[in-house]
């Protein structure tokens, strides 16, 4: 079972995001478990992020990869560390320079800016899509 | 007000999506008015949008924008070509040559590959959030 631990901002509660979130943690039952841990600020956000040992910071000024490449990138990431990944993502400003120091890696998933919304179900239909795509199954095609 | 076309597949009703992208057009209401044309495959797709006078193509392999140039290029067809506006989303396979040939523009809102769903929940968001820009509201900081 690989763990997923996802750190971002989240004040309000939204049901289509609940809803659609939902729906891609459903699909990875029984293969991959996603824990998030939603904080009331950025500032919290950090704090607690930089307790983590390793860490995937996701930044509009990341590396940008296609969902091929970020599919690859994942898989490299469980064989070398082991089947837990730390997610964190920052808010519209981006984050702080010391979680940048300290992130093992800085990926975007778009040059554009999201909500911490959007930016969390996009996170999971790609981690869902990831695995599919290593799966080689129709699902990315 | 600005007239929006979006053309894209929706084969199934999603109720979290169709949630969410009431919430932004409810944002939108008075300013924008989005019409929704939504076919049964590609084929069907490609064989309607053929047909739109200007068309701005929504592809992963576009032109890539950040938020703030997004808002200036919409800004800019506004400007110079009337508040109309014709987007046309790709299926997870791009669009055919025919079509690529006759886009005034392909942009693309991420080297990753979405669903439609997604994708026309980020158009959505993004439509909103170049507008909130250009007004410089603090939606988008």
């Amino acid at each position: 079972m690989i763990k997923i631990k996802i750190l971002s901002v989240g004040k309000q509660k939204h049901s289509w995001l609940e809803e659609a979130i939902k729906e891609y943690e459903k699909r990875l039952t029984g293969a991959v478990q996603i824990e998030w841990l939603l904080y009331k600020s950025d500032d919290q956000l950090e704090a607690n992020a930089i307790q983590e040992k390793r860490l995937i910071c996701l930044d509009p000024r990341g590396i940008e990869y296609d969902s091929p490449q970020f599919s690859q990138f994942i898989q490299k990431e469980l064989n070398q560390h082991g089947p837990r990944l730390t997610f964190i993502i920052g808010g519209a400003l981006g984050l702080c320079e010391a979680l940048k120091e300290k992130a093992n890696h800085t990926i975007s998933v778009s040059k554009l800016t999201f909500t911490h919304q959007l930016a969390r179900l996009i996170l999971v239909e790609q981690l869902y899509r990831s695995l599919e795509i290593a799966k080689n199954s129709p699902y990315h095609k």
